[in-house]
């Protein structure tokens, strides 16, 4: 091996900031300094313990609660934080950061965000809007892996003033962590992602509710609990605050989703209510001919 | 080891007639060969196909298409067809089976089971109802396990006609089969499963058809799918035909849990409509304590 590292081992920043370091701005963190993808890697944490741990956790070569501080040395400037908080934080780093920073994002709604970056930062070309497709129902530094990117779908949302130069590069750092670009407008995005990720996120919300207020009536309902509920609940336990954040961020979209779905159960209603049987059939079939084909 | 097992080594049964050889019934018949809880296990089936792998899988020692014959010769009779068939089937045997038969059945609704099981059989104290809590979007002989029931709740309801004698060896039937008796009356075992079971299988199929009809207009939206539509659609893969069958059989508990979940998506649809985030929070953050509590 040489002393200085050559192709696509060299570093591809001096110094990336990561704002929020959480379950994804962690395991970023850790795979950027593991895999060499920046020499330096500054964490920005609302707290002392969360920005300990993401120096012990190997997310970060430093911590800071200081935006300022962080912004003004990148030279990429990563926003891992939930989505209403990233659009604070993409107006307040528009006097801090240097004319050729890049800047980025993981939020799980586009539309906003991109609009935002676009109104306040004075390049906004070197604004790409991206969404990794990874986590969990698992939250914070905590939970942080170094290989959580690996394989995932991370959707970028370039839009007409968007540098060419900028999107290269970070489509290159999307690859050198281990996921695969998709390039949706940032409206594509939030009307897909809102059926398949937030719609669902209420929905199983909604169940779990049905079945907890069930349990006040029945307390043996806990004892008949199977896989089938757990599995369609699981992703209920998510974050409430995250969770509240991102449905109102894409409130339009999830609201004609919850329309659908409404549209859908009526659907099924009809046929229980007519004890129509072959229609009964023919609509749990589409949605298994569905659910095989993912 | 003696020749002759001794305590609770000894059969339970001299003949174990299993109607219908899908994956529960199939497992059953696994294990009460593998553990020696039946001395003798025959199958029935209706396909050659079936038949022939149940024995060769280990799930009988003899199968065969006739019920009669089957029936006849059994001093346990386990019903393992899909709800509708059960029904079928209990009546069927009730001219066929010996006065000292037990009859127990693995369906997945109670009320009209046991009804219908109490209203044909000569010896309605001699048949006790049971929901093994187990299974999966798989079907078949071909899925079935030996210890698929091991750990597995196993719902057990008997009414006031029911023997004792006739429950205490049903259950230790269960218990021999590595699972655990739960007694409930049918009435509350459809209320529970009902809003536990049957409700997210219908919920799972209509989230999985709004998806479905959101990838005719965005073919994309199948790259934007995670792991959280993914366990909340599970369920949508299971057997269509099986499915309608239980919707149907329990329509007046799915129609009730529907219009609970109906009432539970409201409450976000109105919170979202009216941007409180604080309402929100408080309903995703109630199904997440709820989740957390399972």
């Amino acid at each position: 091996m040489n002393e200085a590292p050559t192709g696509n081992k060299r570093p591809a920043f001096d110094c990336a900031a990561i704002i929020g370091a959480g379950l994804i701005g962690g395991s970023i963190g850790m795979a950027l300094r593991e895999r060499g993808i920046a020499s330096h890697v500054v964490a920005v944490a609302r707290s002392e313990e969360t920005l300990r741990l993401a120096v012990s956790r190997g997310a970060a070569d430093r911590a800071t609660l200081s935006l300022s501080e962080a912004a003004a040395e990148a030279d990429l400037v990563i926003l891992a934080t939930p989505v209403s908080l990233i659009i604070e934080h993409v107006a307040a780093i528009a006097e801090m950061i240097a004319d050729e920073c890049l800047v980025t994002d993981v939020g799980s709604v586009k539309g906003p965000i991109v609009a935002a970056a676009e109104e306040s930062l004075p390049c906004a070309g070197r604004f790409v809007g991206g969404h990794p497709l990874a986590g969990s129902e698992r939250k914070g530094i905590a939970a942080a892996r170094s290989d959580l990117l690996d394989g995932a779908t991370w959707v970028l949302t370039p839009t007409r003033v968007t540098d060419e130069d900028a999107l290269n590069r970070i489509e290159d750092l999307v690859a050198r962590l281990g996921a695969r670009s998709l390039l949706l407008s940032p409206q594509e995005h939030d009307v897909l992602v809102g059926r398949t990720s937030h719609l669902p996120h209420v929905v199983a919300a909604a169940l779990m509710r049905v079945v907890a207020e069930a349990a006040k009536e029945y307390a043996e309902i806990l004892d008949v609990i199977g896989p089938g509920l757990r599995d369609t609940t699981r992703i209920a336990a998510s974050d409430p605050a995250l969770w509240a954040d991102i449905a109102l961020a894409n409130a339009a979209v999830v609201l004609a989703g919850m329309g659908e779905m409404n549209e859908a159960l009526s659907r099924f209603k009809e046929a229980l209510e007519a004890g129509n049987r072959e229609e009964l059939e023919r609509l749990f079939a589409g949605a298994q001919r569905a659910r095989e084909g993912l």
